[in-house]
């Protein structure tokens, strides 16, 4: 099972630098196994281009590292809280891709303009608070991952795979880390949508709230007929 | 002939995606053999990079799947009543390519700033009303392809041969499968040159009216004079 | 001679469409033998990547065709307006590119407001004025050359190498075909460094007149320094 | 020494290009070998994709060339100032990059918005003044290089590793050749993002200073924890 997390955490990864949400290091993917309570992840400031599968670094909910001879990465601790908190998610992917990164640093929620968000964000996507002084001096990325879950709350981390940090950049999850990546490309790219929507009509309204619901529907709802079966 | 049209369906949808007006599996095209009446379209949820021409899906104006294994694109109700009511198209192409779906999202119509509009727009690019909640619940992809006929009214598809859905995306059409996402592409770039043009100046007017129908017949008309014989 | 120029403009023609200039067979480039009195340019309506040595065309300056099979670009009658008025050019780029053709569209010169414009353009890339109704119906490729060099006056076309024609898009030149394409890629950029640079000052001077012009002579002047000898 | 440092040269200067932070033979990148006192640079003019190891200019601090050919980059003078003044530098980067040049021209620093720009910038990117007429008029490029240092005051380039030199462009550095360009893409990436989250909040204030303090010490901090050791 961690044999085919780690090459889906290493593919997956190479995906992320792939789709140009990447610059240099930046950015990490991690994928989870629930049965093992491990951790894959990839290692601190290491250059997508020349990582290896065993570059990757295994770690326990704890944060020890149980296997790989590099550091994992920096943002390791915000990785293991949202995997605590948000027990059905399979996997994460953390970015600074340009747009997202964009309404991240303006503090902005994005709002759904269109059917493109609607199909995978089930309404708006969150931002956190700004950290305290306290939380950064001390546990920064714990307490990273405990403010994006305070600023969850009763929201369905099914229904919205992400939230952007704010004065940082985005955070998304999935059922694996495939997934997880697939959601940080569409959020870069329905945050560009919106910034240049603002930019057309800077006081832009939602997309009408049931033509929200039936596109978000028609992929993820108990009738879904999007895809194949 | 549904052999040749299955082909150029599926060379028409890797075209999409290769002018990159396609994010992962977003987006399809379809052609139509008027003779036979049978429609080719893309499959739900497919990735373009592992399409196959078997996997194509055919099926007739009533929307019943004549061939193919796997289902029809969700839109598929609404490519076939553009094809009943716009009876000299051959092709369609709808995508959520960037700066199209930014005038959707702000269900603003594109107004045409210059001559690589005119060229073959011939005046602005519509857009429809939102639909209405009941439009929404039942027949939604029917009910599109409705209010864009509804839009178009006395409008000819043959020189107006696209739309943006409001809220949603573009639609483009044209003498068959290639020609319709040779239209999208247009679009896309019509768009985001509108889009920076306001940005220049918010209150710009149209392109003379002599100048749009000068371009557009110079390509089009009776008289056309570009290209080759 | 014409055929190191057929050469040349078959490059020129092939590098516009590889610097993303331009999109499907939009643009055209051609050289001039002055000697000769013979004009090279894109056959209409082409597509870059099939096009070939043979498929140019060979026109003198009354436009008639004196070697290939094919339809000399439409806008033919406007390359030989300028060759004719321009005597010291040798080669002439159009493109629709996607920046210089938004402040073409939006009839607003591109100011200089830096290094990077001073180096090419000895002050702002001019506009033209629309043309008159009569003007478009009559000979409207001549007069789109006729209104060029009308807005030129006393501008000297080798400091200032290129223009926006107005709701249209930008015409280039050089002292070659390639030297055309070079200074058409240089438009573009200056363009969308001033559209952004807009974006943060609405209200942005020129750069001070006394560095736009060391800038330019620099590269340009009887002293230049930049660039091997 | 001088020998790996010319290679280094070539490979950043080939980087800058490949980041496409270069149009055409724009930019240029040095590097020094403090114990000889020779500094190695782009030849001037010289396409990218052509260079050669012995293409590039080996120069003393005074600017007369030791080896090499060709001449060495217009703007060596402003690289040999920052060299002497700045005495922990082992690498300069200078390019004409869009967005970091929107800055540049617009004569605006670009405020730390997010921890992307705090990672490598502690605090804002600096703007020189203009120069002033006789500044240009004689030793421009030496003037430019003073007026930098004039900027920079008591900043420290190591902590602020680059500047936006009013009209003109962007100028990088970094421990070598190599992390100059690193530098130079960084600018380019943060100064696009500020630019657009200008565009959603045109009064958007500097990230906490903590937030700010914490990013940079994390990767330059005398406890850095981000990468390998």
């Amino acid at each position: 099972m961690l044999k085919k997390i780690k090459r889906q955490v290493l593919e997956a990864n190479l995906y992320l630098a792939d789709l140009n949400l990447v610059t240099l290091t930046w950015g990490n993917v991690s994928g989870i196994s629930r049965e093992e309570g491990f951790v894959v992840i990839k290692p601190s400031g290491v250059d997508y281009k020349k990582m290896k599968l065993n570059d990757l670094v295994v770690v326990d909910l704890s944060g020890k590292v149980v296997e790989g001879d590099l550091r994992p990465s920096s943002d390791t601790p915000t990785h293991l809280e949202l995997y605590k908190a948000f027990t059905g998610i399979g996997g994460i992917a953390h970015s600074h891709s340009e747009y997202a990164t964009v309404f991240a640093q303006a503090c902005r929620e994005i709002v759904c303009y269109g059917t493109t968000h609607a199909d995978t964000f089930d309404g708006n996507v969150p931002v956190t608070r700004f950290l305290k002084k306290g939380e950064v001096e001390k546990n920064y990325e714990i307490n990273t991952g405990k403010v994006i879950i305070e600023r969850f709350g009763k929201l369905d981390p099914a229904a919205v795979p992400g939230v952007l940090v704010a004065g940082h950049a985005p955070f998304t999850w999935g059922k694996d880390a495939y997934d997880a990546v697939k959601n940080n490309l569409i959020l870069e790219k329905i945050a560009k949508m919106a910034l240049n929507s603002l930019g057309l009509n800077p006081r832009l309204r939602q997309l009408p709230d049931y033509i929200l619901r039936k596109h978000n529907q028609r992929k993820h709802g108990p009738n879904a007929y999007y895809g194949q079966r």
